[in-house]
């Protein structure tokens, strides 16, 4: 079935808040999300500043140690223009170098989505105009913790939520692990472009239309356990890591995608050490967040796949 | 000039150690490397294992807060097997996870330099044989440290070292910060492949044939200072910071980034951190060494060079 | 006023749920609190396991921005015996050695409160038999976090949570930052004793009695602003920071105990470096749960007061 | 036997230097230390700045494996001021508080040695005048690395280093594994005294007049393996871990301990879990230096010894 909703409230927590519309796996959505402050479409506020959220969207039959795969078909900037901020967060560079660093105020660039470019004069910088090619992904995707718990859109964990990674994007199939009853399905905090890392703290903050396609993979189905968020791409296999510090990330990203490769893809521990030893890749979502983002890949032409 | 160096002996420390040929701005030598584990081109110990390294050259007039500029030429293996071991580090998992690894083991690649593949058949793992595409780099380029120093090559620092870093690879150009006179120049630890992060503490390690050029830039032609190895590539500017935890190791490559686009580029701190904020990139080198590495990068195309 | 307060129901989250009491400023509660595994004081099930809490208290008048005070009057284990874990968790030593722990089981300590001593006996440990010296504490104190967040009782924050700080003792005086109307003040988790740093994941897990009387300082009469917990006993001042890794948690801790110098004590940061860097200390509170706690303290000597 | 040593010559490395003095297995040395900024008893500059080292002497018979046991006797500040620096070191604060902090500036204590205190005058500084108890210590102990290394000594690892910890005070036993040949055992960088952590990155430097005395421990005598410095006080076993960051060096001291446990005190890990898990300290020796250290204890009081 088709959806199209369109938001009238928004959340600023992954949490088990009443549900604003019940889908079923197979079915498909059309919505749009609020930027990162607040603002929707016309550019005015229209949900509280802090990722608010779209959703949370029920999934029919959606069970505890199911998987819900979420299908990004679609992502795009539905105004003009959008957010950053002017400076490299101070706990990215070497504590000598902060006094170097700019203030840290909120900047707009022109976003043409048609021209794929966003462009930035800042008669405070130099060089006074910088142009980015853009590229839309969400930094927000997830749905409700376990055990009740709400959590803030500022950060991320098993469930998804605010992990800034641009691989986020349309095309990417998102695989979550569910937690509750429906799934809870939220997405939201679009970014036009966003850098590796997002080490301003932001990518450009704008107001998007989403569409998105969603499968229910029953626990009796999933091979062994989905713990983190996996993805897949045209090209590769990722499985995704949310703490801090970095290693911790890093350290779960990796367990997730041995865990993987043994569960699904014929491999055992030692077969994947061969493997990922010598051609495994790793990308930085976010090193801003109060949880860290770090992808573990494999290509799935290494694979053989 | 043209040099033809064939080591005789080894060192397994960065250090001020005698040079073994003196070379001037401008020449190009072609040399040859042991693998990390001490063995030559005919596969036989030549070396103390531990990342023996080729060097030190000495640069006629390079001088303490100059910066040595090294291409690589060409790096090729030059025997038809490689060595590595058979478990994702320990410390790369999640601590719960760790009984789940394999042994430790060293296990040998079939390497074919002229098919680009290397091929493990391991009758221990499953699958039994695995198949990477090669990619020769260096896990060891760097100076002799300041103030006397000799610092084991399984670490690295400011003056480069066990960066194990995969784009140190044929057309790369890598600039050194100098801190003795004569820089002294190292290299050594070639791998026919290593995957992102040296996970298992291996690249495929073989023997190389080496060729590298080098300029001299003096202190008074450096633009600022260049605190942290610097390369360039046919598309990328790369700072690399070499660190424990990652997350310092991700300080000191942002600050070596953006000191460099300000220094060089016609950036100033905010400029740059616009730039970088929304279109900066990270590779990470190692996150097995004592020191690991980062990569903060910028694509000349971003860049608009 | 004084209360007695009997819980006939527990929480798993800090977060904003139904009062159980409403107290006013200046009021006294006894109570009791649940072991972390959810058994009361007759050793049987009680509450959900994972740190099941006793309240939330409803404050009188407390407002965002307020800082609620907590005086804890006593903490007595109210059974005869607890329960810890068998093994330091394996992130806690060196990656190569986890294979030398053993099994993380239940083992039940014997806990003699008039002695003021827990004896372990285990098979399966040499020696066969532990014994130490009570001093009993709680590892959950806290508000419920801002922003209509619920967080499990497994973590902690600027709101307290579950830090596991030795420190929280008898005699011990806690300040909370107010974040929601009334507070929500939560206890649980009590220990008879536990080591520093918590590094088997317990301590000797037990119901408790409780008494603690709590003092409202509305915003307009603090000083500066209490973003951390805070403690003063009768010899120190503490902060608290709660975060990973440990180093992070050390900068909450020392950033808000040179606040609370500035703020409130007649120090600059200057004079507060000249202080801290001589006579200041820390404390490790825990280094199991997913955000470690570092106490940093001052001595009221060192002080002068 | 006795020797009174003066030194002549300073070092600011550990490394395999020329031995100032050879002594043997029993002696007793007196001898002296001059400050981290090189200088001495007279308060004019005698050695290099950077934590010159007095040494190495050379232990007739020590062998790699052996373990050097070293008792310090006596550390006595031998002139009447030292150094500090004038701020918290930046990156021991949250980096949004960075720009809080005052200069980095070199200023000068008073030191009564008689009295048994250090006072501060410091115009710059809320309030002007700081006073703190004195407790004597050097920053500096340990012996020449492994592999020929020579390491700066601004840095510690398993052969010691600049570990800036509070304990290494006269009445402590240091307990240091042999790498080379005579040991090469080095002393230097002494504190009138030091906060815990030594956050602003010194202690009162000043120089020293130093006793100590040194027994040999074959390796055939020692039980298992000593891999990191271990100590014993009047009071309590310490094993300590350097690294980067704070994470690891509680690892590495964590798992010295236990290994210090089950090898000579009774223990296997799972009865060093029960006694550290409920009984076990934390000390931060320093998270300035390139290498943090942590210090794990176990009180003689707990051990029944």
């Amino acid at each position: 079935m088709e959806h199209e909703f369109e938001p009238t409230g928004y959340f600023n927590s992954f949490g088990s808040h009443e549900p604003v519309l019940t889908i079923a796996s197979g079915d498909r959505v059309r919505t749009s999300t609020a930027d990162a402050f607040g603002n929707g479409r016309d550019g005015e506020p229209v949900a509280t500043r802090g990722n608010p959220l779209t959703g949370p969207f029920f999934v029919e039959g959606a069970e505890p140690g199911d998987v819900l795969v979420v299908r990004l078909e679609s992502i795009v900037p539905n105004r003009d223009h959008g957010y950053t901020i002017s400076s490299i967060a101070a706990h990215l560079v070497d504590a000598d170098y902060t006094s170097e660093l700019p203030a840290r105020e909120v900047v707009t660039w022109s976003v043409d989505v048609e021209a794929g470019v966003a462009t930035l004069s800042d008669e405070a910088a130099t060089p006074r105009e910088v142009q980015v090619a853009l590229r839309p992904m969400l930094g927000c995707i997830g749905v409700a913790p376990a055990g009740g718990q709400a959590i803030s859109t500022a950060t991320s964990g098993p469930y998804g939520g605010n992990m800034d990674y641009r691989e986020v994007e349309p095309g990417a199939v998102v695989m979550l692990p569910v937690f509750v009853p429906g799934a809870l399905f939220f997405v939201g905090d679009g970014h036009a472009v966003q850098g590796e890392g997002e080490i301003v703290g932001t990518g450009i903050e704008i107001s998007m239309d989403v569409a998105f396609s969603v499968e229910l993979v029953k626990s009796s189905e999933v091979a062994g356990e989905v713990r983190w968020p996996r993805m897949e791409t045209a090209t590769h296999l990722i499985a995704l890591g949310n703490a801090r510090p970095l290693d911790q990330a890093l350290q779960h990203a990796t367990t997730e995608l041995v865990r993987w490769l043994c569960a699904e893809h014929g491999y055992d521990t030692r077969g994947a050490s061969h493997l990922l030893g010598q051609a495994g890749e790793y990308d930085i979502g976010n090193v801003f967040d109060p949880a860290y983002t770090v992808a573990a890949k494999i290509s799935k032409a290494a694979l053989g796949e």
